[in-house]
């Protein structure tokens, strides 16, 4: 590996130049052996927040990033491997849903998930709600279930990206998280690492998501998209609004419960268009299907015919989880306290603001501040009327469950601020707003698509 | 101490806001106590590079800087003490010459100054080349010193605004040196920490200073007077011209014997010009003149009667350093090895770049690339012609001194660079080209003044 010289590499991006690849590769490296300290990095983080990297830096970052640890190869495992991500979202449960829907349809996905911090969930937290479910597999493991089941849900191991957690943990005390292309890399080097061959992007926009604008959300995919056909996988991203939650259940458990309702075919219209959008495409991506119209009928099916349940199942028992639970959700323990939120006058829903129902579901004790706060598997939000609903005076708009009755009355506070009421009903808008793609042999529109209306 | 969220303090300067001055007194005040780690400093050292700060927040870092060491209280030393300092540039001999001049006409002058890095020279590094003299005087000899003779000469000790020594290590590694406000309060926090009731500031612009451009010295300058004002203390800029070194000799002896010459009257124009009005507002300032035009006239009397020489002595003596060599400077021990620099054709001199001069001059063996590389007191560099001078075939236009021959050839080269030549003499544009003062009761203005002329 060249050296270079540090000081003027920062000084070059503080000044809006640019960086090769090499010198991108060089930085990256020497921070993750320990031969460039912190203090550099962190004002390199902060000029590069200021002043950008184009496609080839971002690119560049994340290639380092990727071999800064192991990258699987799944090349033993037949089939074209397909994952999705999503930017994070509340109430956002799709990969428990589509996850064994793909697999159900003969689609391998290997899932490494991440897990909730302040308003939004994570996957992993999410599957932990379910007893005895292990997402601490190790590489080996991995490969061993998804060659058995078609999909895996790990969380990221020592071993995958660890330059990414370094840094991404430097940014965290240093005011450099929210940088578009930091983010793009970050996440593509720990998508590239799972042994994909293409992959769905969901990017979120909306009060309830990182980014709340949608021009800057598709700068977003834009470079997602990029950095992953770089890297020679088909890659596609969705825009989708995050205004308002995704479903009615919000919380750990309530999130796994609103899953296996889904997969037994009671869905929510919105959760059901997004996730039959996306495994549609994961199911065209993966060769099971020819178009994005026939992924989605494939998608259908399998939850029509109880596949994609029985995978879900299946994985569960799998990974040590208690499979009477997805049989029997009813029976998961419930949370001490529960308090009614109700209607003072009679109205519409005209705004159901993400970010608060987020934190609201966080001080209930679903969410953690800090990444080392324990969660509450029970606690959570059932939401009884969405944006468009009519409420009358006295009916229940949402319950709140809790093991910490002494927040009940700061979460009432941000249901109260997360909920607008009016005399008329508002319509919604496009819950899919735009798609980026690669550009290639794959047209990813959706707005024709039958089978999701 | 009020303490605050640190990331959100990086985060409002990333975004272009301002801090309180509580807010900054906590970031220094943390930084220096070690509850603040260099990677948060060095990213907001970063945001402020690329956003910049009011004069409020410059004056709150000197504030912090000042107040993170010892602040000497010289109230006991009658007089008003005043002092100089020059942004540094090539052949910048001005503080040997008025520090005497000034102290000779009863003006306490308590200087603490820094050591050459690069293409400039440090005061400290040349008086060191007197033997014996010795600048690391502790503060209560330096207040005993000043008592006796008026005038005493430091280096900055581990007690001065020792939050600005830390700070600074950290820019020089971030790419963060150059920054306006970082440098205007790092300079202010160790002049106030001097003792000082009023400062001259030479703001040196062109080649050989470390801000080529006028318009930038000057928002320099303008930072450095606010600031001086806003501790109340009568501070004046002068904007000068680093194009060609000043006078003839550069190099640390040189420049003590060049001083020397001009403290027995005979001096370079240039050097002339400067030092008079530098000395002459010192001298105004510390109340022994009623206007600048008398301060200069009380100037030139202290170098014609020979006092000002005689203070130099003084000083010399009192510091341990060998007065035989002032009185007898051409006993100075030689460099090994000379070689000339020769004209190659009749012309006039119509460029000298100080820059490469001083790096010529460094590469001899008089100046250091880093902090602590050694230098050498007989390297150095004697100009025979400067900018306007005719010059025909064969004269010699420099001499070069050296103990490593082996760089004779690379500072050749770069005294090649540094000088051009033309058929026809142009006329050099003014030395002092601009005056920033607090806009008090003393008009600062130059062009009038005739003792100038």
């Amino acid at each position: 590996m060249t050296s270079f010289n540090t000081v003027s590499l920062i000084r070059r991006k503080r000044d809006g130049g640019h960086l090769t690849k090499d010198e991108i590769h060089y930085l990256i490296d020497a921070y993750t052996r320990d031969e460039l300290p912190d203090y550099q990095m962190s004002a390199f983080l902060m000029a590069v927040f200021l002043k950008g990297m184009n496609d080839e830096e971002a690119a560049a970052i994340a290639y380092a990033m990727l071999h800064s640890g192991k990258v699987m190869d799944l090349s033993e495992v037949p089939g074209i491997k397909v994952d999705k991500h999503s930017t994070g979202g509340v109430g956002d449960k799709l990969s428990l849903i589509l996850a064994p829907i793909v697999a159900a349809a003969g689609v391998p996905v290997p899932m490494i998930s991440g897990r909730g911090l302040g308003h939004t969930g994570g996957t992993l937290d999410k599957l932990e709600s379910i007893p005895g479910f292990d997402v601490n597999l190790d590489l080996v493991r991995y490969v061993e279930v998804i060659q058995k089941h078609k999909v895996v849900f790990i969380g990221q191991t020592e071993d995958i990206a660890p330059a990414d957690k370094r840094l991404y943990a430097l940014r965290d005390v240093t005011a450099t998280v929210e940088c578009i292309p930091l983010i793009a890399s970050s996440i593509m080097s720990k998508k590239l690492a799972e042994g994909i061959d293409a992959l769905v992007l969901d990017v979120k926009y909306g009060s309830g998501a990182f980014i709340k604008d949608m021009e800057q959300a598709t700068v977003l995919a834009r470079r997602l998209v990029d950095i992953g056909t770089e890297f020679g996988k088909n890659t596609v991203a969705y825009l989708t609004n995050m205004d308002q939650p995704l479903g009615y259940k919000i919380g750990n458990w309530f999130e796994v419960e609103e899953s296996i309702e889904c997969l037994r075919g009671k869905w929510p219209d919105d959760v059901r268009e997004i996730t039959l959008l996306l495994s549609g495409a994961m199911i065209w991506l993966g060769g099971k299907a020819g178009s994005l119209d026939q992924g989605i009928s494939v998608a259908i099916q399998h939850v029509n015919d109880g596949s994609a349940l029985q995978k879900l199942r299946e994985i569960v028992e799998e990974q040590g989880g208690d499979v009477a639970m997805i049989d029997h959700p009813g029976n998961y323990p419930k949370a001490s306290d529960t308090a009614l939120f109700i209607a003072e006058a009679d109205g519409f829903v005209t705004g159901i603001d993400a970010y608060n129902i987020g934190m609201a579901s966080l001080e209930l004790g679903a969410g953690r501040r800090e990444k080392t706060q324990p969660i509450d598997p029970t606690a959570g939000i059932v939401l009884h009327k969405k944006l468009g609903d009519e409420v009358k005076k006295g009916e229940t708009i949402a319950e709140l469950f809790t093991n910490k009755p002494d927040m009940l009355p700061v979460a009432r506070q941000l249901m109260n601020s997360a909920y607008t009421f009016g005399a008329k009903a508002t319509e919604a808008g496009s819950l899919i707003s735009r798609v980026v793609d690669s550009g290639g042999s794959h047209p990813f529109r959706y707005e024709e698509v039958p089978a999701l209306k």
